[in-house]
């Protein structure tokens, strides 16, 4: 077999941001929550009894990972609905104190269009700016609290930059001043060490299938004493604080993989970090290409580039056709091929943004799929550049030049 | 092997209103995506496309269980959340026009408590009474309708009672007057055939686990053109309506089971109205067991009684130490340890609804099981009412005496 047919039987998923594969023992873990324990945990007998011990055991395990008490614990179906129940549960909890709550620019879309509906529901909302690595000043934080001010939410990780936020001196803010703090780590929980005492947050949101747990399970850490409203009434489940049957199987397989995340972190981080710097230095030969978020703070597997004259989506779809899986912005928009709001606001001009590549890397990844890679995507760019009718005249200006003045 | 060692082994699952084991079908359809299949559906690469097929294909399967087109379908992770989603997404979708909404007092708690968290925001609720079989009368409820009523929501079958609700009737009424109709049909789905144009629905929740599916999928059928808010915001899944990374083996599960549902639908119930006409004949002999819910006009495996003398949870526990799981009142609050509002409602009182037992049977039970139920309960009521200090100087009286004058 030549080398030319190997490579092109290779899979290499760089789109760890988007999903992750299942982890085998994840898998296995939910079997028997699939097939003989079927029980609502709700039921007073054996079956319900093994189901319900099934979840506080989860529930021990999430609130491991991140330093918590297992009651400050509450299973939703994603992270989607932990950000949509966080921000819109503390706003109308507090709604007599204030309506006026905070966000970032840099916020997944769940974060920031939570915030739109409250803003077309009475609430004001502070949109705060972004620089061009995607970080949200403190002081900025600090300035925009008012009287009315309720609850905070600033981002931890951006899956789409990888820029990690200075969430605990944002938290400090909000503390002082009395006003509620919360950030989505969808993109950080399992992926790099994280200690809500630590780092002082009110409330955070976590998604299982970002470390290798199971779609359909996420969570809210919510601190003990903290009075938050429904996003979804109903039965008694999860404290009467998120009704529906407990989708047992996904809630065993996130206890499982928080485990394992918690037990192999630094292992994990030290893969990732490694296969990232190689992408990011190997990428350097490439004229015009332009590393986004922050050159050092920022999440172990993610590496993610503006490649001028070129779109996102001829990139993503020349590397699939050599089994390279990557991304382009946001997973939550990538169907809908707008430049992202995210690069947008860091400064980055729309043609450019338009370029756009993330590559995220995790544990089923190997060196040789990097070198592969690093094989592969220069002649891609090379060859949609000959057909690109931006490509004529480029030179080499830097990203600096490229990001308008704020 | 004597007789009594036989028994005690075997076990009689007969609360398929609180869930359902799923079926081996639906497991088998859910573990490709479980395992290699696990990309993103918004991905545009290969990987991502086959799981939007998967799920466009059980949006199908769906849709077809109950004579709704896909685009009608929006995914859910529970029957919970699409009955939140449609109460409080159309009323907010139509506070301009008015804020008022009627549901009855035999809603599932996802809708009565949907119905007073509207309450607390600046909406009027209008719950409907319902008679001594849990029925709402239909002329109730069109007189309940004011200028300012924009969605009614009445359950089409019930958890609890079992009573089938004359919702073609009250849907026809509600078109009249140009209210918007949801029916929560989490009970009914899958168990009687059902076909939302001949109803005449606006909107139908559904939960998979229902009917031999995965738990963590639900759905809710929005009629189209129909305009409503989201619950949970954030990507452009399911149409920019209920965001959060799809479940997609359980969405894949739910096609599947809505598949074998809508194929063995006549044959399942046949099965199951078998079996419950049998366990209501055979609890015939008991003195002072009432039959709650309506005698004909129920789910076809659905038989609940109230039980004079003694307590619910008692029966359950007895019942469990022989292998048979049923349920006592709603699974959702049946650890809340509290008299059924529902009962209540009916006018059975506090006393005799505390004695109630759900016995729900599907296809995995047998004409063998219920001929042990029906020898091991009637001496399990005689064991409870020896020690029952409630129990003396009973007699015949009958339900109706029973039930307080409405």
């Amino acid at each position: 077999m030549s080398k030319r047919d190997k490579t092109e039987m290779k899979r290499c998923y760089f789109d760890h941001v988007a999903t992750n594969p299942l982890h085998p023992d994840v898998f296995d873990s939910m079997v028997p929550y699939l097939k003989e324990d079927f029980g609502n945990p709700l039921s007073i007998y054996e079956l319900g009894v093994r189901a319900r011990d099934a979840i506080e055991k989860s529930r021990e395990q999430v609130a491991s990972l991140i330093n918590a008490k297992p009651r400050e614990i509450i299973f939703t179906s994603s992270g989607a609905e932990a950000n949509n129940f966080a921000l819109r549960g503390i706003a109308l909890a507090k709604q007599n104190e204030g309506k006026h709550v905070v966000v970032s620019r840099a916020e997944h879309h769940s974060i920031q269009n939570s915030a739109r509906f409250l803003e077309r529901n009475g609430f004001a909302v502070t949109f705060l700016p972004i620089d061009k690595y995607g970080i949200v000043d403190p002081e900025r934080v600090r300035k925009s609290i008012i009287k009315e001010t309720t609850i905070i939410s600033i981002i931890h990780g951006s899956s789409e930059v990888g820029t990690i936020e200075p969430i605990k001196e944002i938290a400090r803010i909000a503390k002082e001043r009395g006003v509620i703090f919360h950030t989505d780590s969808v993109a950080t929980t399992g992926n790099i060490p994280l200690n809500v005492k630590e780092l002082g947050v009110d409330l955070l949101s976590l998604a299982a299938h970002q470390f290798y747990g199971p779609k359909g399970a996420g969570a809210l850490y919510v601190r003990e004493g903290l009075r938050i409203v429904p996003l979804i009434y109903g039965g008694i489940q999860e404290g009467g604080k998120r009704a529906g049957t407990e989708n047992v199987p996904a809630i065993v397989g996130m206890g499982k993989a928080a485990e394992l995340a918690k037990a192999e972190l630094l292992c994990r981080m030290e893969h990732a970090k490694k296969l990232r710097d190689r992408v990011i230095e190997g990428l350097k030969g490439i004229e015009n290409i332009y590393l986004t978020g922050h050159p050092v703070g920022r999440l172990p597997g993610h590496a993610s580039f503006c490649v001028e004259y070129i779109e996102g989506e001829a990139m993503l779809l020349f590397l699939a056709t050599k089994g390279i899986y990557a991304a382009s912005g946001s997973a939550c928009t990538s169907k809908a091929l707008k430049a992202s709001p995210v690069l947008l606001s860091m400064g980055i001009p729309a043609a450019l943004a338009q370029g756009s590549i993330v590559l995220s890397l995790g544990i089923d990844n190997t060196e040789e799929d990097i070198e592969y890679f690093l094989e592969e995507f220069p002649q891609i760019v090379r060859r949609l550049r000959e057909i690109s009718p931006y490509a004529r005249g480029w030179g080499d200006r830097k990203l600096e030049e490229c990001i308008a003045k704020r």
